[in-house]
């Protein structure tokens, strides 16, 4: 039988501001990344979306992102790997307190924003994150883009890794993503998009934008919460992936 | 035989911002109350300053405070209790993730400068502080003034608690230090200050400025290791001590 | 001819965070209160919020904040005197350079949230935040709480001055609000604040929670805009005073 | 007759934390580079840094950097050139309101760390910092590395610029300085460092680690105050530029 989690990242507000439907896109996703005050989140927040978490049912993994609350990590910054290291350690630990208090386990880890994405290709971050992780929490899921170089630092660290496909993004040839600044980065079809969702997972390979045929182990689906039409999405990959006899599961159940 | 704790707050510096003789007063002291990234500190300095606490045989605990790093979290703000509650979750876990990657344990929670000092006084302050503690490991001791809301705090909580002592500060009749606003709050004759702090530990008493015998239950002294004469009296205290035939052992080992 | 100046805290977003209806209420307001960094806003939110109101032709004066952006700068600190000088004129001095690279000047300054409260009260702070617009630029209006000790600091320090009064908020006898934490603190029923608010423009007077007429110098009324009732509120208040033969016009035509 | 400006970065210390001698090295430098709150400084230490360089006679101006505290400004951040613009404007504003309120102008800005290094080499980032500065001031002069992107871009957007070199710093064939990662970076011996600032000053040349002859438009040298060996080096090469003949005066006079 076909299993695939889908993850979304949560407990973004930060003090007075609101970001996301939380409480909404819980009730679709199987696994939750819940920032850690670092570019999103704050205590507070992350208290009530582990609440909010546990309520749903959905586990619950860290979302760790660069000292960058202003650029909502997004931005690149030059820390190095020990700095990163001790970065990701200190946002784990934090997030592990509200769900120890809640007698919950830290199911993953994922990256979030610029840290990702460097971590995706620069070899040095990623091993900083994954022996940041591993030394916190060998039980603890790296979840990271599918075939990078984060997935097999995972790995070399003795980590249970994830991979994670995006439903509405081209792929390169090369299973990297079409970066946002290029034409054709963004699917913008819905039915497209799920089309390739389900081969992604059912048959383990993805159409890349230059034709060929690109295998990806689609572990973990990204899917967003931040507006009604991306709930609406959520909703419809869900749907169809069940009705072509995909199960839903968490991160923990599958890899 | 008598037994006391020795603590001093630690890991203060912050990026480049060195403070504090850490490595030299980790020879003399048992406990290492360890700054969280709140008031002080950051991962980087977290780690290396666990490194160095276990290195120097120091027990470890968290010194959680207010978010007001230009302020040092010195200065009173009115955070509500639940907040309060999700910031000193969030730093101890934020410090668990260091000791335990390090084979670790926290051995006790120190709130930090106006919130230690509010918390003394507002039992709903103290309280959240002490649910925080409890909530995140019971095993962890509660470190507060002797005598103060937050000993009691700790205790309803069904937390092991330890009552801190000052060498250098003056007592009122009720057990409260005198206000460094006041004239005479800082005893600054060295010897005076040794006499009084043995008589604390042996005795279980302290002499307060109006003349009464006040009791209190001394199982840790706070001493301080920002500059070199602070050092000499934290060896000063030691030897002192010892000679008096007062064992001085990590908090673990009292209450 | 009546004249009443309509002012609206803006420029509250950070980030990604977005935050109030800014172009929408600056159709309706004379005066936009610019958050400066500090409790909100950050300096690309800044850029924009002048050139909407510059573009919508509202004045344009600082609001600043405590240094808490996680508590939105509406929780009191205990920052001394010269603390709060410096953070108000380095908030200053921020926005100004916006304003004078589009030309403009700034019109005037009003603390936001806890700083406002407390220096309405307490004489210090209001001082200190008195002396740091006169020193930073004599011809900035200082913007309080009618009656308050701001007021009376702001016209020490040889600054125009202008009072604030608030349209859905009870007053008690002595010219103080009714805190949120009592019942009937806040009107909700819209034609009553409207009402009390033309009779505080044209009459200089306000009826007490406990009955008693009290005198007010009603120079600008708070509004604001973080969501469409609010937004329709400020519509009607400013149809009501035209109505009532009430000017809408800048604090700087009014003071 | 030969001139030439010493400058240093002042005004680093951050709260409790204290970094730099500043009040010992204002003795010896013509212009100080106040730091603005981003990467160090915070309102308090900026009013009390204007005061000493006030009464020590040195020009004032700004230092701003990338909003990234715990890293000192010093790793790379991936801002974009609207962000870079609107952060200079608002940190030269801050400073603007202290050194208004003490009845000065700023002197100058220059960007700090990376910053600085990164807009050495990047025009869009480089136009972005002289347009802010020629937006809040036309008669800021930018400081900026000799002969790099910033000078040519304060030379387009209209202002007058200076050229910065380095006394213990090799530099290469093409104007640029050795990084600091690379042996034979850093000139230790203090002889060499005076003799070549000498020759960058009266002759305009400095002799490349390649042993080519680098013409340098050398307005101004940069100087260190963080410890006392720094102070003596300043000391040192003050005195020997001298005896030499060059006069040392603040950047307004030179450019």
């Amino acid at each position: 039988m076909y299993k695939v989690d889908l993850n979304s990242d949560l407990g973004e507000s930060f003090g007075a501001y609101k970001l996301g439907m939380d409480a909404e896109i819980l009730a679709y996703v199987s696994s939750a990344n819940v920032a850690c005050g670092f570019h999103a989140g704050d205590p507070v927040v992350m208290e009530e979306t582990v609440r909010l978490a546990k309520a749903a049912g959905a586990a619950i993994g860290a979302h760790p992102g660069f000292p960058d609350l202003v650029g909502f990590g997004r931005r690149q910054m030059a820390c190095t790997p020990q700095e990163v290291k001790a970065y990701v350690k200190y946002q784990i630990g934090a997030l592990a307190a509200f769900t120890g208090a809640q007698g919950l386990k830290l199911q993953h880890c994922k990256p979030h924003g610029a840290l990702y994405n460097m971590a995706a290709k620069d070899m040095a971050l990623a091993a900083a994150i994954a022996e940041a992780v591993a030394e916190v929490d060998k039980d603890i899921i790296l979840l990271g883009l599918a075939g990078s170089r984060m997935v097999e630092a995972g790995r070399t660290a003795g980590l249970r890794v994830a991979g994670e496909v995006f439903a509405d993004r081209a792929y390169r040839a090369d299973g990297t993503l079409v970066p946002r600044s290029e034409p054709g980065a963004v699917i913008h079809d819905t039915e497209t998009a799920i089309a390739r969702t389900v081969r992604m997972v059912k048959e383990g390979v993805v159409t890349a934008v230059t034709g060929e045929e690109v295998p990806l182990a689609a572990d973990s689906i990204c899917v967003h919460g931040d507006n009604p039409s991306a709930l609406a999405f959520v909703k419809a990959i869900r749907s169809c992936l069940e009705a072509e006899g995909v199960c839903i599961a968490p991160l923990a159940e599958i890899v």
